[in-house]
């Protein structure tokens, strides 16, 4: 018999999916310019030059054999290195190769992480707004996803209901910032308040609590943010990280984890790493593309874009009368919707004025919606009216 | 708390790799022309120029952000097609592309398949000598992997021990063919005689046995050997394929699943491989990798060094008096060790002659060693005397 719990994931609908692929028809149906979407957080502007032509030359002067070898069972050494020597240069930290283990993005980042802390029937946190991908990395390991709801003043951590959650089977809090859907990026004091919290929490309960911190966004920061690299606040942090996002390399599915070397059992951490992906039987991203980005550990593509795009819109939108916190980095905003009920306002922007948004429901947070403006600045532009159009038809 | 079960997993030592590993030390102390590496199943030819060119060609003309753009959850559509067409023009099968699931190697594909077909409790035979990382695929699905002991005559299928082993909890049955470690193809009468136990215990237990056939040295068989397709025999099969060994790519994780259109719930277990990748974090392979093998799906590497390897040790062995079925594929053999503890034999091996072997007590079948003979055949040549010298010591 084919398996029931595979079998009952394949029936469960994406609300995100299903508005993304009514896109795709109308692209179809009436040319994608003249649909307006804002569904699919997909990077809209390519990889580094320098990233291609280090491909390239991998291509042209490594030995085949070597370059495209079995990695060592927990990945590259030289490539762990140029990571660690990455975040010790750009961060202030002193991460050795033993404490990375490149992954495929952030996806399996977070699901070898969250195998390694957690056993069966343990709890682990997260904070509404979320992404939805948590609920399957999660129920991967037999742990519970507990959400605490979210501040949707500042989208900044609810600390009170936070508290009121915490217990001594919570094992693993998982946080994303800069964050998808809401944009915002948790601040210094954030950080700190949250490290407070979990120190005294550890003594409490008598056993380690683990941060997983979830990074894709780290490099998508707008002007002004203040924007702290969450390991340094925390010992028993373990950061999770994606070139999908800062290099344009969604499919190439290269990340890694990262984990504080003041982490209990850092280096053990890691060896597990290489024991769930056997156990998954991934065993390693593409060596490749492994060796490929420590060429260019610390560049990006050019991400001005989405900070062009965020302050058209965010200016635009709050002078049509939309409530939103302003984003701080990422290529997402998640403003309110104009009626409570967003999963109508979405159908009801699509249907009637080609303006493809997600109901903030799919995050945990109702009432709002979230915008991907990984797009061309020219289709933010021309999306203004529809924004205005959408608002009026709810007067 | 860490997860007890993976750190369990890290203290449990492999014996492949700790013969792996002397051998790397020794060639550190004596210069790697020193030492008989026999241990590892590493492809020792390169990949064909074509495929380096295609991905040249891929990174030199396409648009960055389509080329390492999001794979669509079941993989790119082109590239299953391509597989699809690809074994319907050279096995004589009806596969569409709605068949096919692009996974990380076999490793990914046995992993997918396993979970797909499995509910935890179920029990899934192979046969030894098997590849001992079956162990954490199955494990990870909750399903149980019995072993039915080895024919040594033949290394065929122990028909009898599978006849008493079957039973209405088996709901899967996992075959390698060409056989790591054996080398030995399993024959069209095999395979036929298989299938007409498979269909008759379907009948019998009123559901479903899938035939899941791990497929990586598919490629790698010798002249005059006998080598069904092993689709073609049994509805219900499924293919695990890997690029690793046929155009020598084991690092850039690149493989199939390829469920038989005649499958029942065939289309819906390669949806559902598209949830077990969620679950594991995984994603689809490299997008890159999926392209380029694409480009070169009908070709192989230089493969014809293995046969000759072949022939000359099955040759000069036996002449030794060492006793041993001839491999029709692959690039191992397992011959007896001269004396019944083959451990002792492969340490004493090791030790005295730097001619590193590996105990045949890893793939569950004692009193017989692997020679993983994809090396240089000047190695080769240069290890006979000291074969010749490790019989003569068990005398």
């Amino acid at each position: 018999m084919i398996s029931k719990k595979y079998a009952d994931m394949t029936t469960k609908t994406s609300i995100i999916r299903e508005f993304a692929e009514y896109a795709g028809r109308r692209a179809a149906e009436i040319g994608s310019e003249n649909v307006f979407n804002f569904t699919i957080g997909n990077p809209s502007v390519p990889v580094c030059d320098e990233f291609t032509k280090a491909l390239q030359k991998l291509l042209a002067e490594e030995d085949p054999l070597t370059l495209h070898g079995y990695s060592p069972t927990l990945t590259i050494y030289s490539v762990r290195k140029a990571v660690a020597d990455s975040l010790n240069r750009r961060f202030g930290m002193e991460y050795v190769p033993e404490n990375i283990f490149m992954t495929s993005g952030a996806a399996g980042a977070l699901a070898h992480a969250v195998r390694c802390v957690t056993q069966p029937g343990d709890e682990v946190i997260t904070f509404a707004p979320y992404f939805p991908e948590y609920v399957p990395y999660i129920d991967g390991t037999g742990a519970q996803l507990k959400v605490v709801p979210a501040d949707i003043t500042s989208f900044q951590i609810n600390f009170d209901a936070f508290l009121e959650m915490l217990n001594p089977n919570v094992q693993a809090v998982l946080i994303n910032s800069p964050n998808n859907p809401s944009g915002i990026v948790y601040s210094t004091e954030t950080i700190e308040k949250l490290a407070k919290i979990l120190y005294e929490k550890q003594e409490e309960y008598g056993h380690d609590i683990y941060l997983i911190s979830d990074e894709p966004y780290r490099e998508i920061v707008f002007a002004g943010t203040d924007s702290p690299f969450i390991s340094k606040y925390y010992d028993n942090t373990i950061c999770c990280y994606s070139f999908s996002k800062s290099l344009s390399l969604p499919g190439e599915r290269i990340g890694y984890v990262a984990v504080n070397p003041k982490c209990k059992d850092a280096e053990l951490i890691i060896v597990m790493c290489g024991q769930v992906s056997r156990f998954t039987g991934h065993n390693c991203p593409s060596s490749l593309m492994q060796l490929g980005i420590a060429e260019v550990i610390d560049m990006t593509s050019d991400l001005s874009i989405y900070e062009k795009n965020k302050n058209i819109l965010y200016t635009e939108l709050t002078k049509m009368g939309y409530e939103c916190v302003e984003p701080g980095g990422t290529f997402y905003m998640f403003p309110k919707t104009p009626i409570a009920d967003a999963n109508a306002f979405c159908r009801m922007a699509a249907n009637e004025l080609d303006l493809i948004l997600v109901p903030g429901d799919s995050f945990a947070c109702p009432g709002h919606m979230r915008l991907a403006y990984c797009t061309t600045t020219e289709m933010v532009e021309r999306s203004l009216p529809l924004f205005e159009k959408a608002m009026q038809m709810c007067k």
